[in-house]
C-alpha cells in the first residue's frame, strides 16, 4: 500500500497520527498518509514566518518559473495525477483528467498574473492642496494565508489557493480534505523542486480540532476557505482580524427557454446534473423550463439519465459512480424521500446502494423542501415548469444561494433580464452554472459566498494596497 | 448686423479679409466676421508656442475649473448659441439645441478626464535583466493641434477638438467651417473669460490656402480633422511628420430584422434619414429591410416622411430645412436624378427648390449608384430588402466606407454576428447609424477615417506616453 | 437653542429621546437633537429596503446630478456649515472650512465616479472549454449599507460612506458620533432636496446598543465604520454574513532624514500634531529624526509648538482649542504622566486645564509606553533620534498599528525603502502622515483597518461583480 | 555553402534574383538566399488576403499555443540561430546569444498578450439619450501588416513585428535588412512548423524598389517601421492610408550627476557606448557629466575603452569587432574627422580599418557636429562637462531626436525634473539609454519616431476599436 509523508514547509514528514485513504468505488483502503498534529502546524507557521520575507522578494521572473515550472510538471504527470484523485475521490476518470488538465492551466495563468500585479499611478492634484503630489499605488503580499479544501475538486480547488499565493509572494498553508490528500501531496512533490523557498507551502491533512487554528490563528492574514456554508459562515464569525474568502456552495439553477436548442440543452444539463455525483459546488440542482418545451425536455432528459454508464471511476467509460462516502448517499436518500412524502414525484432514480445514488429526477416540488433549498451536492435534480421569463428568474432566486445559473436562450432581451436580476454570481447563457473557466471570476452572492477567485482576483485578496505619494 | 472679431490667442480681431455670414433659409447674409491671414496664423502658433509650458504645467484642478466654468457658461447662454447656431446652419432649432447641450456635456467630461489621464506603473523583472527595476508611464501634451471643423455640427464638433486639448494641456488653433464660424467664436468670448494661458486657444475661420497650413506646418504635432473623405486622405499624405486624426464621413446603413419593434424602427430611422437633411456624418442612407417585413416598414416610413414639417429651422416645429447652400443642393438633386436613369426608384420626395431638397426615399438602387457608394450628405435615404441575415451584413458591407451602422433586432445571435462582421467603427443595437454619445469612443474604420474621438479618445491622441524606469 | 430632528429615510422626525448637543470649548449646550430608538432603526432599514430597486435602478445622469446638487448647496452654505461643525467639535474654524470644502470635494468625486463604475469584459477562450464564449464583468449594489461615522471629522467622515453609497446605488443609514451629530443633519436637509428616493438615506443618531444593530443585523450586507481600534475588531467579529470596512486609527510615525528641508519639515509636523488637538486617525504621534540634525528640528519645533495661539475655535487666529470632551483629557493627561514616570521627558507642555490639554512634546520616551504605542488622539507627540534609515523604519514598524507614515527625504534610495518597507496603508514623501487626498485609497494595515475608503474604492467594497457568460 | 529559401506565405521558395549573404569581419560569403520579385510579393499580399479571415478568428488558446511553441523551439535551436545571427551581422556572440534569449521572450510575452487583447466595458447612460444604453468595445484585426526590419538587431526587431501580429490576428509580411536575413529565415522554419495558416506570416527580403510597395500598397493597413530617421519619415508621407509605427533611431543622451556610483555608470556606459560597434538605436552616444565628477569619470571610461577586446565575433571575449560594411566605417572616420577639424578632441581612439573602427572617444565638441547632432551609429561617445542638473537636461534636449536617455542620480529631485523634462520616450534612472524590456512601451519622441512598440502595445496599433451600443 503506497504511502503518503505529508508536506511540512519544505520537508515530508510522518506524523503519530495515521490517516487511511479508501477508494469509494471498491470500499477498500488504498494508500495511507498522516495527520499534522498541532505541534505541525505550529512548525508550519514559523517556517512560513521565516520565510515570508524572501518569499515577498521574489522577482516576478523567479515567481513566473516556478509556477511554470509546476504546470509543466502536472502535464507531465498527468496521467498518474488524474489516476491518483479517482481513486481518493471516486470521480470518474473522464472528469478526473480534465481537473488535472485544469489545474495545470491554473499554474500556467497565475504564473502570467504573477508578472502583472495590479500596480498604479495616479494624480493627486485634483485640489490645490495636492498641487505637484502624485500617487504611486504597489500592492504588497499580505501575509501567510491558510487554505481549506474541499473533497470534490481536491486538486484544482487547492490549486486555486496555493498558485495565487505563489504568484501573490504569500506563504500558504493548505489543509486538504482529510478523505482526498492524495492529490495535493503529489502536487508537494513537484513544488517541492522548484526553487520556491522552504517554508513557502505546507500541504497537512488534520483532523478537525488541529485545522481550527486555519481560523482562528491571527497570525494567518486571510482564511480561504471552500466547502460547505454552514461551515463556511461559522468559520467568518471566529476569524478574528483576518480577512476570509468564502468560496461555498448553493443549489444552482438552469433556465430553458423557449429559443433554446433544446439538444444542446439537454447533453448539457445532464453533465451538470449528473457529472461526479452531483457533488460540485455549482452542481445544476434546478431547472426550470418553460411550459411549452416542458415534455419534450423531460422525454429527453429522462431518456438519457436512465442510460448513464455506471460503475469503476477508473473506467474510461463510466459516467456515474458511487459518492464520497456512505453517509452523504444515505443524506440524499432521506432528502429525497422527504420531498416524495411531501408531494414530489420521482421521474426516475431515486433509489440507494452502499454509498451509490442512482441519477434522479424529481419533480412536482416546492421549494421549502430540502432538494429544492439547500445544497443536495448529490446526483439529484428537479424538474420544473414556468410560464413567463420573469417567473422564471424568480424562481431562480426563491433560493437563500446565488452561485451560478444557467440559461438558454436567444432572446437578447432575456438575456438582458437574467444578468440584471438573477442573482448569483455568475449567469451563463446557452450553457449551465457548472460551466467555469479557470481564470474568470468566480464566486457566490447570497449564502453561497463572499470574494472571488479565478488567479487574478484570488491573487487581489491576498495583497493589500499601500500608496506612495511624493 | 452683427459683428464678430475672430480669435487669436487671447485677443479678438478684425483683419482686412471680411467673412459675410448668411441664413441658409433666408439666404441673406445676418452677420459678418473675418478671415484670419497668413500673418495671423502665424501669430496664433507663436502664440501657442509661448503658451506651451505654462499649458502644460496646469495642475489638474485647474483645467477641471476652466473647463467646468466653460460648461456652466454654455449653460446658462444655451438659447443664444442655439440661435446663432441655428441661424448659420439652417439646422432646426429642435437639433441646434440639442448640439449645445451636447458641446456642455462634452466640457464636463472633458473636465473630468483633465483629472484622469492615462498613467501607469508596470514591474519590469519579467527577466533578470529587469531585476529590481519598475516602469513609470506618464502622458506628456503632444505639443499644438490644428482643428478643423466641418458646418455640420459647428459648435460641437469643434468642441470635441477644443475641449480635450485643454484637457490634454495641449495649445489649439481651430479652423471652422467659413459658412458657420459665429458658434465658436461665440465660445471664444467664453473661453476668453477662465484663466486658460493666453495663446491656449485660437479661433480663426480662414480660406482654403491659409488653412493647409494647418495641414502642412511642421509645429503642429497632430491635425485633427472633421470633415469629408477626399479631403482628409489627401490631407493625411502632406500632413509631414504630425499624426493625424481623419474623422470622416460615410453612407451609414441600418439593417431592420424581423424581430424589430417595427414603430420604433421607423421613427428612429426617419430622425436618423431626414434630421438636418442627411448633412451629419452618421446619417442612415442606407436601410436593409428583412422581405418579410419590407412593405410594412415602407409603408409607414413614406406615410411619416411625406408629413415632416419643412420650413424656418428658428421654428420649433420644424423638422426639415433648407441644406447648407444650393451648390450641395444641386449636388443631390443630380445624384437622385443619375440613380433614377439608372433604375432606381422615387418612393417619395426627389425635388429641389433653390437650396432646399425634399426629404426623399428610393428603392431599387444598385450599390454603385453614387446614391449608395458615396457619402450623399442630404436627405435622401434608399431602402432595400433582404432575406437572410449574412446577406444583410454583405450589403452593409458593400461599401468603401464603415463609421457606424444600425441594427433593429432582438435576436442574441444576429447582434453577435453583426459585432463580429460589420466593418464599422460602431454597431447600435436598436437604434440608428446616428447614435452618439459623446464619451464614447467614436470613430470610423476603412475610408470613413482613422483614430476615435469621446474625449478620452481624443485625448489619448494629444499626448505622447513617456516611460520613468528606476 | 437650536432644534434638530433626526433624517429618518426621508422625513425629519423627533424622538423620544433627546440629545444635547455642547460646545467642547464653552462647555455649554447649544442645540438639541433627537436618538433614534430601535423602532426608528427598523423603519429605516424597512424604508431602505423598499427603496433599494429604485436606487439600485437609477440611471448613472441621475446620480450624477443629485450627487453634483449636493455639492453645490454645501459649497453655497459652506460658513453656516462650518460654524455649526466648529461649534459642536471644537475644531478651530481654520480646520473647520476646508473640511465643508473637502465634503463638497467628496460629493464632486463621487459624482464622477458614479458614471464610471467598473465594468470588465474579458475574452474566455483561453483553452479550448471557452471557445467562442466571452465574460461581461457588471457590479451590482450590494444591498443596504451601514455607516459609523466618528467625532473628529464629523461632516467629511461621513460623506466618504454617504457619497460612495449614493455613487454605488446602494441604500445607506449612517449613525454619526452622539457629540457631533449636527453638521451631517444639516447634510440631511440638502440631500433631502434632490431627487434621491427617500428611504435611501439616514442619518439616525443613536445609543450604542441601538447602534449596534447596525453590526448584527444581517439586512445590512455591509458595514463601514470609521472609529477606534478596539472597538471596530470587535464589531468585525459580531458582524455575520456582511462584509466590514474599518477605518481605524493609529500612532502615525513621521521620519525626518538628514537631506529633509527642515523648515519645511518642521512646519508641516506642527500641522500634522497639534491641529484639532491631535483627534485625527493620522495625527504623527512619533517623530524620528536623524541624529543630525535632531537639535535643530527639535529647537525648531519647540520654538513654534509654544506659540501656537490658543481660543476659541470659532476665532480665525486659533490654532489649538479644547478636546472633545474631559473624559479624553484626563485620559491624555494621564498617558504623558506614565510616560513621565517611566522615564519621558517632557520638552514643552504636558499639563490639562478642564478639556483643554496644551500641545505637548516628549522625548526619551520608549515602544512601551502609551504614548508610543497606543493612540493618543491627543496634542501629544514624541521625538525620538535615529541613525541609518533602516534603523528609522524599523523605528516607524515597532507598533500594531500601520495607516500611515511621513518621510522628509530628497535621497531616491530612501524613498525606495520606505515605501517598500514600511507598514502602512500610505507612505507619504516630504509631508506628513496626516496628508490625505479624498481621492486616493486611504486605510490602514496591521491594527489600523481593513479595506480602502476614497470614493472609488469604497464604492467598490459597496458593490459586488457578477459575471455574464455567452 | 549554406542556401537559404525564402518564405512566401508558407511555402519556402527560391527566386531568380540571388542574394548572398557576407560575414562582415571576415569579408567572406557564407550563406546565399534571395530576393522576392514583385510578382513573389503580389503573392504574398494575396495569400495574406485568403488567411485573414481564418487568422482573425483564431480562438485565443491556439494563438497562445502556436506562440508558445515558437518561444519553445528558438529556445532549442539557441546556439544555432546566435551563431546564424554573428556571421550574418558581425555582432559578438556575446550580444548575440541575449538576442536570441529575448527574441524568445517577446514570444512568450505574445503569447500571453494574446489572451488579453483590450476590451472594455462602459456605461452610456451620461445623458438621457443615453438611458439603458451600454457600450462593449472589442478591438479587432487591422488587416495586413507590412513589417520593415534592419539589421542591427535582425531577430528581435524582426520579432518584435512578427510575434505582435499573430497575437493580434493580422497576417505579415516581413523584409528582413538584405544584409542579414537569415535569422528571420530560421525562424520562418520554425513558425512554418505551427499551426499557423499558411499565408499568415511571409518573410521577403526584397530590393529597395519592391520593398517600397510595403509602404505604398493600400492592401497593409499598417506599415511598422524599424530603421533610419530619414527614411522613416520619407515613408510616412508616401504610406497612403494606412497607420505607420515608425522606431527610427537618435543620439540617446546620458547624465552623470554628482550623487551617481560611479564605477556602475562607467561599467554600463561603456556597454551602451560600444556594445556591437554603437550599432543600436539607443546606443549611447553623448555623455554629459558633472564638473565635479568630470576628471575621475573620464579617466576610467577612458581606461576601459582601451582595453576592449577586439576580434571575431563569434570569439566569447570578444568586446568588439567589425561594423556592418565598410561603407558606414567610412561614414563613421568622416564624421569623426569632421569634427576634430571643428575643434573636437579625440580622447582615444578614432581610427579605421576596413570595416573596423575604434572605439572612440571625444570631448570638446559643438552640438552643431555630425557626432553630436545626427545618429553615429557606430563606436563613438562624446563626453562633455556640465555645472547644474537644468543645463545638463537641456543639453539632452539640444538635438533633434529624442528616444530614450540615461541618467545616473540618487536625487529624488533630479529624478523629477529628468521625466518631466527630457524630451524623449523613456528616461532610464541608474542606467543607460540602452536599456530595454522587451514587455515596456518602447519609442521614439520628436524625431526618433511615432508610436511604441513593446508587443502590448504594437498590438494595440495593429487593432482597430469597434463599439457595440445596446
Amino acid at each position: 500500500m503506497e504511502q503518503y509523508k505529508i508536506y511540512l514547509g519544505g520537508e515530508f514528514i510522518e506524523t503519530s497520527q495515521q490517516l487511511n485513504v479508501t477508494n469509494p468505488f471498491t470500499g477498500l483502503q488504498f494508500a495511507q498518509t498522516y495527520l499534522a498534529t498541532q505541534a505541525d502546524l505550529e512548525t508550519a507557521i514559523r517556517k512560513a514566518e521565516a520565510a515570508k520575507e524572501e518569499v515577498k522578494n521574489l522577482p516576478s521572473y523567479k515567481r513566473y518559473e516556478i509556477l511554470m515550472q509546476i504546470a509543466n510538471e502536472i502535464k507531465k504527470n498527468r496521467d498518474h495525477l488524474a489516476k491518483v484523485l479517482c481513486m481518493e475521490s471516486g470521480k470518474p476518470i473522464r472528469y478526473a483528467l480534465p481537473e488535472i488538465e485544469r489545474a495545470m492551466q491554473t499554474f500556467i495563468v497565475a504564473a502570467e498574473e504573477s508578472k502583472r500585479l495590479p500596480k498604479d499611478y495616479i494624480s493627486l492634484d485634483w485640489t490645490p492642496s495636492g498641487e505637484n503630489k502624485e500617487g504611486i499605488i504597489k500592492h504588497f503580499p499580505i501575509g501567510i494565508v491558510a487554505g481549506i479544501a474541499p473533497f470534490n475538486f481536491p486538486m484544482n480547488l487547492a490549486v486555486h489557493k496555493i498558485a495565487p499565493a505563489i504568484a501573490a509572494g504569500c506563504p500558504i498553508v493548505l489543509k486538504p480534505a482529510s478523505s482526498t490528500p492524495l492529490s495535493t501531496l503529489e502536487l508537494a512533490k513537484i513544488i517541492d523542486k522548484t526553487e520556491l523557498p522552504k517554508g513557502a507551502v505546507s500541504i497537512l491533512p488534520m483532523d478537525r480540532k488541529t485545522g481550527n487554528q486555519l481560523v482562528t490563528d491571527e497570525r494567518f492574514k486571510l482564511l480561504s476557505f471552500t466547502g460547505s456554508p454552514v461551515v463556511g459562515w461559522e468559520m467568518k464569525k471566529s476569524a478574528g482580524k483576518k480577512k476570509t474568502v468564502l468560496e461555498l456552495g448553493g443549489n444552482a439553477a438552469v433556465i430553458i427557454t423557449e429559443s433554446a436548442d433544446l439538444k444542446t440543452a439537454v447533453a448539457k444539463s445532464i453533465v451538470a446534473g449528473f457529472a461526479y455525483s452531483g457533488q460540485i459546488c455549482i452542481h445544476a440542482q434546478r431547472f426550470f423550463i418553460h411550459e411549452n418545451v416542458f415534455d419534450a425536455f423531460v422525454d429527453q432528459f429522462i431518456g438519457i439519465t436512465k442510460n448513464l454508464k455506471q460503475g469503476d471511476p477508473l473506467n474510461k467509460e463510466t459516467e456515474i459512480s458511487h459518492m464520497i462516502d456512505k453517509k452523504n448517499a444515505e443524506r440524499v436518500e432521506g432528502w429525497i424521500s422527504e420531498a416524495v412524502q411531501a408531494g414530489a414525484k420521482i421521474l426516475t432514480g431515486g433509489r440507494r446502494n452502499g454509498s451509490y445514488v442512482e441519477p434522479s429526477v424529481l419533480t412536482n416540488t416546492s421549494s421549502k423542501m430540502k432538494v429544492c433549498s439547500e445544497e443536495i451536492f448529490g446526483p439529484v435534480v428537479i424538474l420544473e415548469k414556468y410560464n413567463t421569463f420573469s417567473e422564471a428568474v424568480e424562481m431562480v432566486n426563491d433560493s437563500a444561494f446565488g452561485l451560478q445559473a444557467g440559461v438558454f436562450t436567444n432572446n437578447a432581451k432575456e438575456i438582458e433580464l437574467a444578468f440584471n436580476n438573477i442573482e448569483a454570481g455568475g449567469v451563463i447563457i446557452n450553457d449551465t452554472p457548472t460551466f467555469r473557466m479557470d481564470h474568470m471570476p468566480y464566486g457566490g452572492v447570497k449564502d453561497s459566498g463572499q470574494g472571488r477567485e479565478g488567479i487574478k482576483y484570488a491573487i487581489l485578496d491576498m495583497l493589500e494596497p499601500r500608496i506612495l505619494v511624493k
